[in-house]
């Protein structure tokens, strides 16, 4: 059993069969040496893709995704959920529907920050219904990027996200893999 | 001129007199070594300073606070500018406006997540009209902790927002102080 998995048994709180809550130290609450250990260990998986940035979307992956980027001294490229009073419409979007919140959202990346030919790790807090990898995709490929792959630090193993990142291809490295919550927390 | 002010002079663009796009190394992608090296300027200052925790609002003030809290090893606390699927409630909120972006937010804090007596560190990426404080301020004394100084990235002195939080006595951390756009980037 890693850290992570350590830390999710003793503070993770089942809210449901779908839903962990992680707020005590990943979300809301985050303990930043738990944190850096899981960026190290997606660095430490991911140093030899010969990537050149790393990409995530806001807010919750902004954390895991700076702690790896300093890990893999590359960029960190942060696609947003809203568009700001400073964009000039020089965005790559792609609508994206979160099944967890139940809300569909756009996601944008500045076409500055994403480059034709550029490899890029994609990493995330939560992998569940995959949905934001679809959109992470379409970005990448109007941009004329490769996403190479992904690196999670909580996945919920018994929703589909998995499965489709594998249809399209990516390797994947999650941290800690919620096999169900149906009887407290279990692990693959 | 630190690294950070001649990171704004080389990659800053002004947008307008008020305005500074820092998109480029700060928001929507981030250089995470330039940003650890604010963090560990920050982290330096309030060394200190007694500190029980790092808190931050989503999702600007996220990268900066991770690697602040990593640098003082302490935990770092994320309030929501929106409630999530999990929330159960027992939060702390307060309404903020925000001038810049001509909107305004209700900023919560999970009521787990602060407790009496915590000395608290706010860190920001920018410090503008200086609304976000007041709404810390008041999530802070609510919890009946105590906001004990700012990090901020980036200020813009021409804004009301250090004079505000001089008024409520924080101290303040800013890395980078603009004095004025009108003429190109000036520094304090």
């Amino acid at each position: 059993m890693n850290p992570l998995q350590q830390r999710i048994l003793n503070d993770g709180v089942v809210k449901s069969a779908a839903a962990l809550d992680a707020s005590a130290f990943l979300t809301k609450q985050i303990d930043p040496q738990l944190l850096n250990w899981c960026a190290n260990a997606i660095a430490d998986h991911y140093r030899d893709h010969q990537l050149d940035k790393v990409i995530t979307i806001e807010s919750g992956g902004i954390a895991i995704g700076i702690l790896t980027a300093l890990a893999l001294d590359l960029p960190l490229v942060v696609c947003k959920k809203a568009k700001s009073t400073l964009d000039n419409g020089a965005l790559y979007t792609e609508s994206v529907k979160s099944f967890t919140k139940n809300t569909e959202y756009t996601l944008s990346c500045d076409k500055n920050h994403i480059s034709r030919g550029e490899r890029l790790l994609f990493v995330d807090d939560f992998l569940a219904y995959g949905q934001a990898i679809l959109g992470m995709n379409s970005v990448c490929q109007q941009a004329g990027a490769e996403l190479v792959g992904l690196g999670i630090v909580i996945e919920k193993s018994f929703q589909q996200g998995r499965a489709l990142a594998e249809q399209q291809g990516f390797e994947i490295l999650s941290l800690a893999r919620l096999k169900s919550l149906e009887h407290g927390i279990e692990f693959v």
